[in-house]
C-alpha cells in the first residue's frame, strides 16, 4: 500500500456518491451564469470547478490546501479547462484575488456538518472575495440529532480498551474513544426518539464562527441510550439540498455518533437534555448530555492526540 | 468524525490481530532477558515495548515519530512501565542512546514488507544502537509473488477512471491507480499460477538498502491476468514467523495488489517474467512484468501527488 491509495479511492468514493455530486451539478448549473467569475473553496479533485466551467463561468479560482489539487489540475487540462481555473494550493484564508466573485461554491461538510470548518471559510470568502449579492453554494445547513442505541459499535469500538489486552490495561485509549465523535451508517431502527433540528445557520448572514445549542429530546421507546447521532442537510439553492441523514442510504459520509460515558437505561418518556457547542470555526465539538440524573460532558479537544495529552 | 477517529481504530485494528500481537508476544518473551536494554523501532501504540518490560528487560527506548507516541505513554504509565521506558518522538534515524541494545524489535512492516522503510532503519539501527552479537526481531523477511485475476477490482478502482464521470474525463487519475500498488484482501481462487518466492533478507548481515529481483512465472490456468499480488513472511525468531499471505485470514494487513497496464488474456503454460525492485529503504516500488510479446512498466513513484506531476 501506499498512502496515495486510501487517499485516491477516499475521493472516488466522493465522486460516485450521486447525492452529492449530482446535486452540486444541478445547483451549479442554475446558479452560475456565461462570463460569471467563481471560486470553489477547497476544490479537492476539482468536480465543483468543472461544472462551473461548464456553466459558462468566465473564471474559476479553485482553492486547495491538500494534494489532492495535482488531480485537479490535471484533469482540468484534460478537459480543456486549464486557461479557465487558476489553482491556488494554499487555505482560502491566504487567498486574495484580482476580482470579486459572482458565485462561492463549497463542499467542504464533514459529518456533522462543520467540523471542516465551513463556518469560518466561508464566512471569510463572502467577506473578502465575493460581490456584494452574490451568491453561496450552499447558502445554509441545518443540524439534526436522534438519541441512538448501538450496543456492538460501543462494545467494539469504546468498550474494547476497558478489557486487557495482551495482559496490559489499554484503559486510557478510551478517555480518547468517547470523546470523539465516529462515523457510522446508521439504520432508523437504533433510534431511541425522533430527531430533532438543533440548529440552522445562513452562511450568506451569519457573523458568527461557533455553534451552540440547547435543547432537550424524550425518549420514545425502551432500550439503552449509547449517545447522540447527528448529520446535516444543506440547502445547496432554494429547493434543492443534501444530507448525510438517515434516509440518504448512499452518502459516503454516514452520521456522526457522539457516545456517552457509559450506557444509561431508558424508558418511554424519560428526558434527555443535550447541549452541544463547537470551537471556533467548528473543527471540535463539545457534548454534554443529562438523563435520568446522570450527566455526561464530553469534548473532541479530550480526544485529540496532542503532544500534551489532556488526560 | 476526526481524523483522530480513524488513527485510533486503525492502531485497534494492529493489536486485535492476534497472528501479528501473539507472535510477538511469544518471540519477545523468548529473546529478551532480565536485564536486557530494548529498542523499538516504531513503537506504535507500544506494545511490542510492554512485552519487552514483561519479559524482564531492564530498560526499553521506545522510538515513534507519530502522535500514536502519546498513547503508547499513557500506557505504559497505566501499566507502572514509566520508570523503565525512554519514548523519543522522532525518526529512529535521529535518535542517539546512552547505551547499546541487546535486543531491537520492531514491527515496522508494511503489505509488500519494506515500505515503512524497514530494511534503511533496521540497518541504520543495527549499526548504531545494537550490542555486537545482539538480537534482531524479526530477523528476516521473505516476499513472496503470484499473477492474479481480479475483474472486479481492476474495474472499480482501476478502470473507473477511464468512465466519463458526470460527463468530464478523469483519465489522468488512472495513471495514478495503476502505478500504486492496493491492498486486498485476496483468497486462492484469484490466483493463476503457484506462488514465487522472489527475495529473502537477513537483517542482521545485509547492506542492502533495495530490494531487486527478476524471476519467472508459468500460468497455471486460463484467465485475465490483472497484475500480480505480494506479500512478506518475516521469521522473528527461528521457527516463529508472521505472515500477510493467503493462508492468513485474519491479517489486518490484506495482501500488496500491484496492476498492470491492462488485463491480458492468458493460458496455461503462458510465461510471466517480471522485475521487482524499490527504491532506498523500500518506499517506492517499481515492477515490469512481461506476458505474451507485451510489456508493462509501472512504479509508485508515478502513482504519488507530488507537486510536480510525473505525467
Amino acid at each position: 500500500m501506499t498512502k496515495y491509495t486510501d487517499f485516491i479511492n477516499y475521493h472516488l468514493s466522493m465522486l460516485i456518491d450521486e447525492t452529492r455530486t449530482g446535486a452540486y451539478s444541478r445547483a451549479v448549473s442554475k446558479v452560475v451564469k456565461p462570463g460569471d467569475v467563481v471560486v470553489d473553496v477547497g476544490c479537492g479533485s476539482g468536480i465543483l470547478s468543472f461544472f462551473a466551467c461548464r456553466a459558462g463561468a468566465r473564471h474559476v479560482h479553485a482553492i486547495e490546501s491538500e494534494p489532492v489539487i495535482n488531480i485537479a489540475e490535471l484533469v482540468a487540462a484534460k478537459n480543456g479547462f486549464q486557461d479557465r481555473i487558476t489553482f491556488y494550493n494554499a487555505s482560502s484564508f491566504n487567498v486574495d484575488l484580482p476580482e470579486p466573485a459572482d458565485v462561492i461554491v463549497t463542499e467542504t461538510m464533514g459529518t456533522f456538518g462543520f467540523e471542516e470548518g465551513i463556518l469560518g471559510s466561508l464566512t471569510d470568502a463572502r467577506e473578502r472575495l465575493l460581490k456584494k449579492g452574490g451568491t453561496l453554494i450552499p447558502h445554509g445547513v441545518e443540524l439534526f440529532l436522534v438519541p441512538v442505541e448501538l450496543p456492538q459499535f460501543y462494545e467494539h469500538v469504546i468498550d474494547f480498551w476497558v478489557n486487557r489486552c495482551q495482559g496490559f490495561d489499554f484503559s486510557p485509549v478510551r478517555h480518547l474513544t468517547v470523546n470523539n465523535f465516529h462515523p457510522l451508517k446508521l439504520h432508523e431502527g437504533t433510534f431511541l426518539g425522533d430527531p430533532l433540528r438543533v440548529q440552522e445557520i445562513e452562511f450568506g448572514e451569519t457573523t458568527q464562527t461557533e455553534v451552540k445549542a440547547g435543547f432537550t429530546i424524550h425518549v420514545r421507546r425502551q432500550g439503552w441510550l449509547h449517545g447522540l447521532a447527528g448529520w446535516f442537510n444543506a440547502e445547496l439553492i432554494p429547493g434543492l439540498s443534501i444530507s448525510n441523514g438517515p434516509q440518504d442510504k448512499a452518502s459516503h459520509w454516514g452520521l456522526a455518533f457522539f457516545p456517552i460515558g457509559r450506557p444509561v437505561s431508558v424508558d418511554r418518556g424519560n428526558r434527555i437534555d443535550a447541549e452541544m457547542s463547537s470551537s471556533q470555526n467548528g473543527e471540535y465539538w463539545h457534548w454534554n448530555v443529562s438523563v435520568n440524573g446522570l450527566r455526561f460532558e464530553h469534548s473532541s479537544t479530550k480526544g485529540s492526540l496532542s503532544s500534551s495529552p489532556p488526560l
